[in-house]
């Protein structure tokens, strides 16, 4: 169905000669393409007009050979969706200027049709999948249910998120509620995402590593779970940042593949989660600054030790906006031309 | 020799009835009478000045009723005393406007005499020891030298420290030269610290969690290795934030006590390090957020997974400046009533 299908071969589990390779925000600030786009169009304008977003998502397949795209868009378009304001504030990252600070709040956010409020992005995913011509898979996503819950909280990104997470121990219940409605959206959003034609989804959990074990099970596990049991029609993979304690309770709700940051050891995950699961990762993204020739070796060393089976290399984490192009392409390469 | 010595005791491994607390950052914002001098005084006044140090330093012990004073002061009077201009910028954090960015500078620090560069420190620490009258040790401190090498190289704050590991990845050689020169500067700043009067030594290593594994072995443990070997007199603890993936190798440097971060739990990380060595940590501190019965629940739920023996109760990273008073002392109080 695909030219190129590796990447959902990987997903379910076939012995291929290499893994696939995608980049977490390969289409972004190291492009310099994306760069002339962003200087013209504001970033909602490159979200909501579905040809820019199409244009954008295609780039790292064309120019970096990429085995799959990831749709060009925003976690918060969630918040959006529950009506909720977001400002992209440049240098500062998104500012939600009227955060959920009431237990009332928390609990009566109408519940939308993500059909009708986000129509935009199942547009720019049908447009994306056409312009792909069947070339690669398309990725679709949403953030986790507790990350969303982050920023709607707390009103702006944070290191620590200590607005968001007093809430959570001051009103319990509250909290709970609201990672309910969103954990609703987040199912009919991916599900909304397939129909428009993406072949695989991942959740964002980019700030469950904020929280303890017990926090996470609480706050952020429960959640997950539900979206990964209420996505049809495609695999998921679950991407959850700095939650090494959690890896084998990520891996039992049923997700088909487990993105790993690069504090990660590669045999250490998968004694954690049996060989059932394909894993994804783990570069270092801040290695991409350093010398192509280092970049092809620790490659090399990064697959030796994941194995080409259950396996889909990628960044540990986003790709960096001052990564130089060539070294975008070198750790692309790199995984390509493994040989067994 | 002290009043109060369950610190020293819990080091030594000692059978105790209920462990010590402190609070990392307990001199700090959430006090009122510090927000007081801070408004009369810029930062480098209260570091500098001895009577002002003795006076923050002192606080926590009267107010809150910690069993060990940590020295008011800060990491980055290292830098300084290499010869690098530190400025700390409210709201901003701070900001080296002179960072490390040759290969030439990297190699050619001036190696300082602590005992002239910071005396300031060590007449801060007499000052505070005489104040302290015996009642409780005194903590001294250092940044480990990956964590200050981030600030130094980086130039200021950062999610990532991707500029100063773009450094190590494109100079490893000048890096390591880098580092090792923070070393040596470390160790003679504590034993420094030790000869004016602390009973103790920390270690914090602050950003030791933005490296891989691998990546950890190469930049940041054996420079704490040398330290921990190097301090002679007290005894040491190791704060690696972030590094799960290291305890085992942090225990091996022969330090005596090891701090936690609240991603950890207690259990496991007893069983990565074995019975000989004292645990720190590693109450959530945004839990402080929270009401005083749950924080006094978790708390006693978090000695009985520690116990009692080779365990120092304390928070998992620094006290949160809105945290209330009468909160952070729950915490306090509720250590100090645990019965076993």
């Amino acid at each position: 169905m695909y030219t190129n299908d590796l990447m959902l071969r990987a997903l379910k589990g076939e012995k291929l000669q290499r893994p696939p390779v995608w980049m977490m925000r390969q289409a972004g600030r190291y492009l310099p393409d994306y760069m002339k786009l962003k200087e013209k169009h504001s970033f909602f304008e490159r979200i909501e007009n579905p040809e820019l977003a199409t244009e954008i998502t295609v780039m790292p397949v064309d120019q970096i050979g990429v085995d799959a795209a990831i749709l060009f868009s925003d976690i918060l378009v969630v918040p959006q969706a529950l009506g909720m304001e977001v400002q992209m504030i440049s240098g500062k990252g998104p500012v939600l200027p009227n955060p959920v600070s009431s237990i009332s709040q928390a609990q009566t956010l109408p519940k939308p049709d993500v059909e009708e409020k986000l129509h935009y992005v199942m547009d720019a995913i049908k447009l994306t999948v056409k312009t792909l011509d069947k070339k690669v898979p398309l990725i679709g996503f949403v953030g986790s249910p507790w990350t969303l819950f982050c920023y709607m909280v707390e009103g702006h990104g944070s290191k620590d998120f200590s607005k968001a997470k007093a809430f959570c121990y001051q009103h319990p219940s509250a909290a709970k509620k609201l990672l309910q409605s969103i954990t609703g959206v987040c199912i009919d959003f991916l599900n909304a995402q397939i129909k428009a034609g993406v072949a695989v989804v991942q959740i964002f959990d980019s700030w469950g590593g904020l929280l303890g074990p017990e926090d996470y099970k609480t706050y952020s596990l429960p959640y997950i779970d539900q979206i990964v049991k209420g996505v049809k029609g495609a695999p998921s993979i679950v991407f959850a940042k700095g939650c090494w304690f959690a890896l084998k309770e990520l891996a039992a709700t049923g997700t088909d593949g487990l993105g790993l940051d690069w504090t990660i050891n590669p045999k250490w995950a998968r004694a954690q989660v049996g060989d059932n699961i394909t894993l994804q990762g783990n570069f270092d993204p801040s290695k991409l600054l350093g010398q192509s020739k280092d970049i092809q070796k620790e490659c090399m060393l990064m697959i030796d030790n994941f194995g080409t089976q259950n396996y889909i290399a990628n960044l540990g984490h986003g790709i960096l906006p001052d990564v130089p192009v060539h070294n975008a392409k070198a750790f692309v390469d790199s995984v390509k031309n493994y040989q067994v």
